[in-house]
This record gives C-alpha cells, structure tokens and sequence, in this order.
C-alpha cells in the first residue's frame, strides 16, 4: 500500500477531495493511505508560529524552516522510505511520465505545500524533489498536490477498474492522444454522430478515429 | 464582481478549497461569486442519467449531451456575458499569461468539469475555451478547475492584500523568476543565512538576488 503524507496548513482543503470518486474507492480498496499533517501542529511558541517576514527585505511571509524539518521528521517516522516532494512554483514540471514513475516505484511520499510567498531556502536540503504544476502561480501547493496525487493513483495497479482506462488516454510524452467520442442521442439539435461510428465496421471506425486524433 | 459557476458531479470537492484562504477571503470581499451545479441535477429520467457507453465502441462512459447543455443553458440564465470553458485534457494548456487575460476580462466564466472517460464531442460547439493543466492525465476536470479559478482570482484587482505580493512571483512567459529567500533563525543546523542578506547593504542584496535568480 502507498503512502502520501501531506504537510499543509490547509488539511481541511483536501477532505472532500481525497475522499471522492477515485481517490475514495483506492483508499477502501486498501491501494492507497492518505495522512493529513497540519504544519501549524509544529510551530513555534504559544502562537505556534510557522511564518516569518525574508532577510533582505521583501513582501510577503516565508514559512521557517523549523516546523518544516520538525513536520517532515514526524512524517519521515512513519514512512522510513518516503520521497519528499515540495510543491513549489518554477521547478520541474509534472508530466505523465512522471506520474507513471512515481506509481510505479515502491516508494512512499510525504509532500510539503507552502502557503504564503514562500518557503526558507534551507528547505531544499531536505527534499528529494521540487515540482511545479505548469507555467502560473497558485496561492499554494494544496492543489498542485491534489493533482500529483490524483495522477499518480490513478496509474497504480487495481486502481481503475479496467487496466484499459488509464491507458486509453495514452500520453506520449509529447501529448495525448484522443479522438472525438459520441454517446447517445445520434441526433442532438441537427448535430448527428458521424454515420461511421454507427456502422458497425471495425476496420472503419478504426480508420476514422487514427484520422480524427488530435495529438 | 467576477462570477465563476462550475458545473460538476462532484461539488462537494469544491466546498472547502473555494472557502478557504485567499479564496474565501476575495468572496468575503465581494470581488467574486462561486456557484456550483450539480450536473446530476440535469440528468435524464428517474434515474438522472448523465452519461452512456460509445458509439463505435470503447471503454468507459461519456457525458452525454443534453445534461450538458441542459445545465450550461441554467448557468447562461444567470451570467449572460459569460465564457464558457471546458477543462480537457490535450487542450491550450493553462499559463499565467491567460490567468492575467481572464482576471482583467469583465466576462463571468462557466467551467465544465468531466468525470468518466470524456465528453460527447458535440459539446464543443457550446464553449468558448477548451482548457488543459498540463500533459498529463486526472480523474476529472475538478482539480484543475481549482487551479485555475485560483490563479486567475489572485489577479483580480484588491484580492490580494499589497498590489505587489501577485507581482513578486513575477512570470515571465518564459518562466517564473525565483531567488532564494531566507527567514530566521541565522542558524539552523549548521546551515546559515547568506551573509548579504543580514548586512543592510541594499545594493549589495540587490545584486545577490539577481545572480541567484533561476528562470
């Protein structure tokens, strides 16, 4: 079973979605265990403060690097062989063959989102991986951590219910691969479904959609 | 004030993510409104129906057409000026040079959510915008909703709290422009602050930042 830990001053944010569709169904299959660790858990005085203004100056609060280490060593206990990962914009992108990497490895995550501007760079020494979602900028690392999860359990074996699914929207690494699918009705206010698809002819409806892929 | 409705057959994931952090805060502030639809709500016969095998064969189940439009035609109703956008994998894929574009429209957005393996292909003639997170493959459409209502929310003007904070993790198309930055204590560990950044030289910090810049 894999383990995703997930250090976050927002666990509430990923309640419904871990425990949703997909997500829910591998986490009752025993494919997957979610934890949730509030990093406020591991801040500093009666304040529990986790933030602190940048050397140098700056806007913005960084999170120190204190209940970072202490959240991660607590995580670390229970998940001897986790990657740590960092949410964090202008990093390596996260594609689908990474996702199919990190499903497939035995390894176990524990993944660190900052809120605020950012994180004390010292952080870095302690993370196996930085990711980043794409090219713009989210107010944290709750949900570019929801999809890297939602990515990499839908790859792990048992999860979907035909091994087909996760694989007919087959990426290359360049892109996806996909054609246009009809469902009924075969007329929806003059739009009919291409009168190939209702053939009958393999061979044909093959032809078509090799045609129709747009990569 | 900028209205987002989502249409999705699992609002639910949404409830805490939109009411949590600089998302909450930006409806508290009146700057946007969020209405999610529950596509079942649409969905045909006593069973509420909203999806069918292919035509032509394949695995899994397609939204079919008429809940589809069914509930963007209710949205339409509320949002006349509104654009409509389908999340979809192998699409224009998200950048922060759209999110800037869409926070300073004065368009509403209607944004369709896929579950199940995809879309009757017809409901591309109602969207204006069919958009991707990135190359690689999620459940559905709803995490990358998330991400992109919140990349363009914290753009709209009075959101965040300093004009600035939206700007200092300034993109450029190429990439975003990030140097490190520390916060205290001077010494975690063995591992110390920059010493530039504790001097009070400005230039100096200055001239360490940009040669610490990586794109």
């Amino acid at each position: 079973m894999k383990k995703f830990q997930i250090i976050t001053l927002f666990p509430e944010m990923f309640d419904k979605v871990l425990n949703s569709s997909m997500l829910w169904k591998a986490q009752k299959d025993g494919l997957v265990e979610f934890n949730l660790i509030n990093l406020r858990d591991f801040g500093l005085g009666p304040r529990k403060t986790v933030d602190d203004t940048p050397y140098g100056g700056g806007d913005g609060m960084l999170l120190r690097i204190e209940p970072l280490v202490a959240a991660l060593e607590f995580a670390k206990k229970r998940s001897k062989n986790a990657k740590i990962l960092l949410m964090s914009p202008a990093e390596t992108v996260w594609s689908q063959s990474m996702a199919r990497d990190y499903a497939s490895s035995t390894a176990d995550y524990i993944i660190i989102c900052g809120h605020y501007e950012g994180f004390d760079a010292r952080i870095e020494q302690f993370v196996d991986a930085k990711i980043s979602l794409g090219q713009f900028v989210l107010t944290g690392g709750e949900i570019p951590a929801m999809a890297l999860i939602d990515s990499i359990v839908r790859l792990i074996p048992g999860v979907l219910g035909g091994e087909k699914s996760a694989e007919i929207e087959s990426y290359s690494d360049g892109g996806a691969l996909e054609f246009p699918q009809y469902t009924r009705p075969e007329e929806f206010r003059d739009m009919k479904v291409p009168a190939v698809l209702l053939s009958g002819n393999h061979a044909e409806i093959e032809r078509w959609r090799v045609k129709n892929t747009t990569k």
